[in-house]
């Protein structure tokens, strides 16, 4: 099992009718995932500002197994389940970390 | 002066030729810039695996006032004439914060 971090971009264009709800319920499950999980290291969504529809989330996992891990846990399940009419694509890009910093 | 957060993702295209130059580049100014910055709240340079001469940054700064004085910092200056030449394309993308939160 690989200990090197699992860093990730989701690609994503939200049912404009469905924005707000799809916002709420992506917020639940960051949340969750960041204080319930060891595994999960960050998570940032964002819009873009021209076409808020359009979603980004660049996502930081311990390793492969935290990743799999936070998969199968409920949170995620009923992020996956109840925004499934809502995401009109979802394009996922694997990436190479170079440098991240935050402040403590 | 509006004290909201700056969320800005750059696209940058490098030059294959100067990419271990350009990340050494960009590492050392990730670094400094989250040190010595109080307004600079997070860098994350990521590369996309399949092609990793394309690079994403999300930036993370705490007010306007705060990514305007970083633009004067000595080490973003250095960083941006010292990569000019090996940028061949950048997409400054404004974004909005949905969620984002990370282990302490």
């Amino acid at each position: 099992m690989s200990r090197k971090p699992v860093v990730r971009m989701a690609e994503l264009e939200i049912d404009p009718g469905t924005l707000e709800a799809y916002r709420a319920l992506l917020t639940e499950e960051i949340e969750a995932s960041v204080a319930l999980e060891d595994g999960v290291l960050s998570l940032s969504a964002v819009s873009i500002r021209d076409n808020p529809h359009r979603i980004r989330i660049l996502e930081v996992y311990a390793d492969q197994e935290a990743y799999e891990a936070h998969l199968q846990t409920p949170h995620f399940l009923k992020y996956k389940s109840e925004t499934a009419g809502m995401v009109t694509s979802l394009t996922l890009i694997d990436v190479d970390p170079i440098a991240m910093r935050a402040k403590p």
